[in-house]
């Protein structure tokens, strides 16, 4: 067990947290195309060159994972997380070999839920940023969280 | 290139198309967990246990992941795709190990963009259910695709 736990009631509307960052390698970029996302302009730099991008990018499901690792190693960790019922996510610019991405994440709306008194829905509004802060994706969580009372 | 290609003008709203199958494993599972969603329910049959899910299941990540690879497959592949904009993804039931899950996609919205002749935006909405009947995950995708008549 980490040294403090993240319930429901420590995170209202409004907390803030940036977690950590990622480097991002052509050759991560195109072993998980490989087997999730085999696209040209995921795969290949003569392919990608022909592309709306005009280079290699990363597939969105894998800055999507990275995102997801960040929550994880940044705050999923020390919260009692009972699992995702939903995600709205969108790819706002592409990632490239060589980026540095940075993970915040702003807690929105979030609610009890009738007849389960030991959790709440929480919506956690993950952003990633690139090395020039521009946002590259946003993902908007609905997570299921224990409620500290009934822990 | 493939034998056909289809464009903006060939996927109409309504069009349905079924995409193929994947077998889910354990160790993939936790293979997909350790890099990119390292939550004790799926990585531990044992700390799943505890878990809300009461058994290791995938990472919401991982199925998205499989639906992509069902999507570039069956579909992309064949499509003048030029990139994603954005996804709204529900995971509407756990997917366990031995799990074997069948993708389809119906063309929702459509519409072409003011100033890019060139180019359609369309919603694509993915569905993947379990060896059940159980639908898993639907993922509703905003993917640009060239015109024919442009192209």
């Amino acid at each position: 067990m980490p040294e403090r736990m993240l319930y429901y009631e420590d995170i209202p509307s409004g907390y803030e947290q940036t977690l950590g960052e990622y480097h991002v390698t052509a050759e991560e970029i195109v072993a998980f195309a490989e087997q999730w996302d085999p696209q040209p302009f995921h795969l290949d730099e003569t392919a990608a060159a022909d592309s709306m991008f005009g280079e290699l990018v990363a597939s969105g499901l894998h800055t999507l994972s990275i995102c997801q690792r960040l929550a994880v190693d940044g705050l999923y960790d020390e919260a009692a997380i009972l699992g995702g019922a939903g995600m709205e996510v969108a790819f706002t610019e592409p990632v490239r070999p060589g980026d540095t991405l940075t993970a915040s994440v702003t807690v929105g709306e979030r609610r009890t839920l009738e007849g389960s008194d030991d959790r709440g829905l929480v919506r956690l509004e993950f952003e990633l940023e690139n090395q020039d802060g521009d946002t590259v994706l946003t993902n908007a969580v609905q997570t299921l969280i224990a409620r500290r009372e009934t822990a």
